[in-house]
């Protein structure tokens, strides 16, 4: 195979990076990748596979670091897509499309009576905080400190720009230490509105943990007996796991929860799916958006989730991850090295144990994987689409197993 | 002419109001509108009409509150949408486009050096107040008052949900009071960072005012002199106005403009362009979301802005904006009216004298233009697009006649 190179990418970099603070920002921030071994730009997509504007060519392990769900360009969703398109997307009230989504959700979604529909996870996460201070008349919000619930001032992990006032409300407790939240809770008695939590830890940079036993029904449970909104941040999981919502995979039924990311196989849309102990107070706090109500987003929504279900996306997605977690875990044991593979098989996180919490290790790795055409970044989870092949991941672990030897062969 | 009957509309509004808080959220709650007269869902657009559920067309001045500005489904965009939809939209890292249309904002923007890009208004706007707190070490923003600037808590129009500290560092001045900011600026001597205003006041539900002569001037002097970031919130006139941002016609550069609504035609794109001397702050303030980097809504952008260019577009909308203006003053001073007709006349805003400040004869008047095919509505400026024609505009001063005629009937 050729070996791979970046020339029309690192051109485009540099004309980039007189036009755009940094060229590229925020979480596709070539910075985190490995130097050299990674595009910047990318062509175009189909199913499971991506091209970079140089013609490489990559198993595309990242799925646009989540909404990629069912693979690029599914049929399914662009034909909705087209048909939608041949109306219009965005008027001066929404489309049939708006009910048809949120009756759709809230089937679907035991925990869920109503729906609301943004653009980015950031939007709703906010907003659901928002809710749960206007619905109990308290000001605190608990997060995990950590956690990732968007770029907005309360929970950006950069500090720049960010005014103490910002972060007044809110308080930190531990993901999987239900004694920390309980501290908390009694440390702000009566004061805290509502608590922030992902189904599952997946902070970028450090191994992924599963909810222990008991400790979503025991945050589900303080807030019951405190009054508390429980919010469950399902912008990164929500429908990889589980169809009606995270939570239901790890015994939990939140007050609110927000979704983006796969909800619409990468068409621009976010949602918060809510109780009806909510609905008034979800009426009251002002959400809008120029196009919060675009109808081409909402027709690749349904035909994405319907897709997923009939599809039955969730299961293949778990089978083929759990053959990419065997195949790969073989591999670091015959190249004698110890890894900690994390988080759900369709959302995995790997780090080298040698690497000390630095990334040094997994950097080599991706970088190799990279260049010959297994896209996965080397500091963030990863997410299997519903298109990936078992050829993919027989293709895939040719490469690691290389990539695994070069590890090897650099930190001998 | 058959009369307007809105059933399919009322029938989805109910299933609404049972799986979405309110049915629908937001700047488009039908509750602004007039009741009876209104549409609730659409169903269709082409050019400067639209078809709601029920099959009745409209004249649209809304323009999806403003994102419509050459016509719905304009050929030139749809073509560059579909070709871009063929090869992918969301992906790893940007496309091609995303330092295209950086590039030609820049090159067609005189203030600007940089652009970034987002989904909402609401996204731009926050982030250029953190860009500015960022680059000054300062900790407020000066706004004035009643304005709109998006949907986050520091300037939410309604109070639900939002926290004293949210606004702890927002200071507000008076649009056209010059020494009201004159006087901000005293009182909190080197605390502000940065202050945002729109280019011209158009409040909602307020005659709108174009700035005096001597004041965006002034308020640019008075920035320099204090190093205040000058933020001007172009999201509702940018690409009505001027091609090179709003400021350019009213003799004013800001350090940094949003963009949003009109940038691409509909599809979901928002804006922040800036200057050198603020793009280290930009680089460090973290700006990120899941489909910031998508490539379709950029195509959209493209294919929009040199379609309005090349049509000039801007120049079409003001003569249309002109021939509705005087016809409309016409037919108010005929029927008896006084009449304010404020705002530049490709975005209109129109109030009774005898109103009061009440919005009684307006919603008359717009009910009766929305049930005979005119789609206006009664407390929100209102919107021209390039694709509005001169027969649109002698069919539209037909129904807005007769609705002066209604207003005078039931206010005899």
């Amino acid at each position: 195979m050729k070996p791979y190179t970046f020339d029309k990418s690192e051109a485009l970099m540099e004309r980039a990076r007189k036009v755009v603070p940094g060229g590229i920002y925020g979480h596709q921030n070539p910075i985190v990748l490995t130097k050299g071994a990674f595009p910047s730009f990318f062509e175009r997509g189909e199913g499971s596979h991506v091209w970079d504007v140089d013609g490489n060519e990559y198993i595309d392990y990242m799925c646009s670091y989540g909404p990629i769900v069912l693979g690029h360009r599914h049929p399914k969703v662009e034909e909705a897509v087209r048909r939608q398109s041949q109306l219009g997307n965005c008027f001066n009230a929404p489309t049939p499309l708006w009910v048809e989504l949120a009756e759709y959700l809230v089937s679907i979604t035991p925990c869920a009576d109503w729906a609301v529909f943004a653009k980015n996870g950031s939007d709703v996460c906010t907003w659901a905080t928002e809710v749960a201070r206007h619905a109990t008349g308290r000001k605190k919000i608990a997060m995990c400190a950590g956690a990732y619930h968007g770029a907005h001032a309360w929970c950006t992990p950069a500090p720049a720009g960010v005014m103490p006032e910002d972060r007044a409300n809110i308080v930190y407790f531990r993901f999987n230490d239900l004694q920390s939240l309980r501290n908390l809770v009694d440390e702000n008695h009566g004061e805290i509105a509502g608590v922030i939590v992902s189904p599952f830890r997946h902070d970028a940079g450090f191994d992924s943990e599963l909810p222990v036993e008991g400790f979503l029904p025991g945050v589900r449970d303080l807030c019951d007996r405190n009054g508390i909104v429980l919010i469950l941040d399902d912008v990164r999981a929500g429908f990889r796991l589980h169809m009606g919502g995270s939570g239901e995979l790890f015994g939990v039924r939140p007050d609110l929860t927000t979704y983006c990311k796969a909800i619409a196989n990468g068409y621009p849309l976010s949602a918060c799916l809510g109780r009806d102990s909510l609905r008034k107070a979800a009426q009251e706090v002002f959400f809008t958006g120029s196009y919060f109500t675009s109808a081409v987003p909402m027709a690749a929504a349904l035909a994405c989730l319907k897709e997923l279900q009939a599809g039955n996306g969730i299961e293949r997605m778990r089978v083929i991850g759990e053959k990419l977690r065997e195949g790969m875990l073989a591999q670091a044991r015959a190249a004698g090295f110890e890894v900690t593979y994390s988080g759900p098989p369709s959302m995995p996180y790997m780090t080298f144990k040698d690497d000390h919490g630095r990334h040094d290790r997994i950097k080599v790795f991706a970088g190799e994987c990279a260049r010959n055409g297994v896209y996965l970044a080397p500091r963030h989870n990863w997410f299997i689409s519903a298109a990936h092949s078992e050829e993919d991941i027989r293709r895939t672990l040719e490469v690691t197993e290389q990539a695994f030897a070069a590890v090897r062969k650099q930190f001998a």
